[in-house]
């Protein structure tokens, strides 16, 4: 079982994943080549054929023939519905068991097909099925927070490239995402307005670092990204919960997620990416200070010691630039 | 000339390094090849004979014969002393001038002199160049928080191989470090102790995660380590400020950091790492609630989706086991 830690000078929260632990001197550098894939590997644990090489499913969506999206348990998880969330103290340390969920979600059973290339009926399933487990995990009540997202890359974090999203379902709200909502509560007593839904005015209105505007969703590039090429897909309408979204959202944020990842593909070159979809804490979802929206971060420049050091980022892009290259980009 | 935005949602800082910008089309992926290098390089601007290539020394420190170190402004410079501190506000979006200093110490005329192989007296001279620097730079009244660190390897962000370090300095304390010093400060406020000792201590006591200790410092894991490996350098005496570090500390210091790179060096086989000088904002100097220290992250894991999203790192290592692996580690 993992151990979540709290880091006393921040209070963040750290998972020290025994699950998934390295000897020390399995550390050293380890870098995945690259080069082209083949639509199946036979030796690829998310291969179809190779079910047996995973722990047993959680679902199963099946589509002519064949299933078309699985559901695992992660093998190697950080966090597990095993022990309890009771805080554990000695001296001045604070820890607790790595209670949690960590599921991965097979986008496809093709080996080497990204999002940018898959239908969008296939895309639009894939979204439902990052709701339905939304509402599967937050079914636990000491789940506080599930954060969804995709690794795509090295770069990004990835360890097996078969096209794979991840859920992990925390049973604590990280320091990180509270004072996210501290600032977004405090704008919202102040206007009676949500931040994010402000900042999205703003946006529209300045537009040079907008992308995209679709019927639910407003692509951007934010003012004060963080990283090269950082984007924002942010829904219209207000919803705290990407739990809440509806059908129509759902095809809709397909579409426009699908397009936007093609053109990053196209215009990057296959760029190492993240994307993370932001929501709001299990037990507010309903709340009107917040607004879920999906965030890429191509893994463009690595992050340095200034950076780790102030968290204080340097992009060494400017957003307005990066906006009108996307808008004005029109395939290869 | 840079400029510092303000993300709304967290009210963190970011440089959008116009110094440094590079169009779109030119983040396309990237990588250094890595091999054996020269002892020097001809076309390196790092290198003796090339100084015509670099900024102005700022510094130059002799030794027999030719210049040992080399301080210079940042060619690419993240922040510059130009403009002024002021805020500026367009609707709801805030930004300030890019105002600051960025530097870089070239740390030898070797190119492929790393600090594990430096003499003791070489590295001891280049702590002392930190020290200097820092006095020089915090003259300047905008100056609120100077940070120096390397940045080795390119998976740790370096863009140069000649060995070299950095200094920013920065006209905001960002909310990181905001926050460290509230959590230190209350912790203070209710202890009458400064906390990064209290944690000291009880590392000491519970001697698992302790690495080494010397006449001035400790080496160890810390408990709640963000990255495996990650390795605090702590002072034993009190000071808040870098800046305020004996001769004695110096020369104490300079050792146990060419210990523990070298340490790291062979047993993970020259891994990429940052290194930061975590100090107090300048005006607070002499408080009681902060220690000085330098943190070592190798960098064997990347971040990914997770980490960014929800702040929470996931640490494939064991502090205990990794600080008992140093601990015994004698050599290839």
């Amino acid at each position: 079982m993992s151990e979540l830690r709290q880091d006393l000078t921040t209070h963040d929260w750290v998972i020290i994943a025994k699950e998934r632990a390295k000897r020390p001197h399995e550390l050293t550098k380890n870098r995945l080549t690259e080069g082209p894939r083949p639509e199946h590997l036979e030796d690829c644990p998310f291969c179809p054929g190779n079910e047996g090489l995973t722990p047993e499913a959680a679902v199963v969506y099946d589509g002519p023939g064949k299933w078309r999206l699985r559901v695992i348990p992660n093998k190697f998880p950080a966090l597990t519905p095993e022990g309890d969330t009771k805080r554990l103290e000695h001296g001045l340390f604070r820890r607790s068991d790595g209670y949690g969920r960590h599921e991965v979600i097979i986008e496809t059973p093709l080996h080497n097909q990204f999002i940018p290339f898959m239908e969008d009926g296939h895309v639009e399933d894939l979204v439902k099925v990052y709701r339905d487990r939304y509402h599967a995990l937050r079914e636990d009540p000491n789940i506080k927070l599930i954060i969804i997202f995709k690794n795509h890359g090295v770069g990004a974090g990835t360890s097996l490239e078969h096209p794979h999203s991840q859920i992990v379902a925390t049973p604590v709200v990280p320091p990180y995402i509270r004072r996210k909502y501290e600032v977004a509560t405090r704008h919202f007593d102040d206007t009676g307005r949500c931040l994010h839904h402000d900042i999205q005015r703003a946006e529209l209105e300045e537009k040079v670092r907008i992308v995209a505007k679709t019927p639910h969703f407003v692509v951007l590039h934010p003012y004060a990204s963080h990283y090269p090429f950082e984007t924002s897909i942010m829904p219209k309408k207000h919803r705290s919960s990407f739990g809440n979204i509806s059908d129509d959202e759902v095809a809709d944020v397909a579409r426009v997620l699908k397009e936007t990842l093609l053109k990053l593909h196209l215009s990057l070159k296959n760029p190492d990416y993240n994307f993370i979809i932001h929501t709001a804490p299990v037990d507010d979802e309903h709340k009107s200070y917040y607004l879920w929206h999906i965030q890429i971060i191509p893994r463009l420049t690595q992050a340095a010691g200034f950076e780790l050091g102030s968290g204080i980022y340097i992009n060494v892009a400017i957003p307005e630039e990066t906006a009108e290259f996307m808008r004005s980009f029109k395939g290869e």
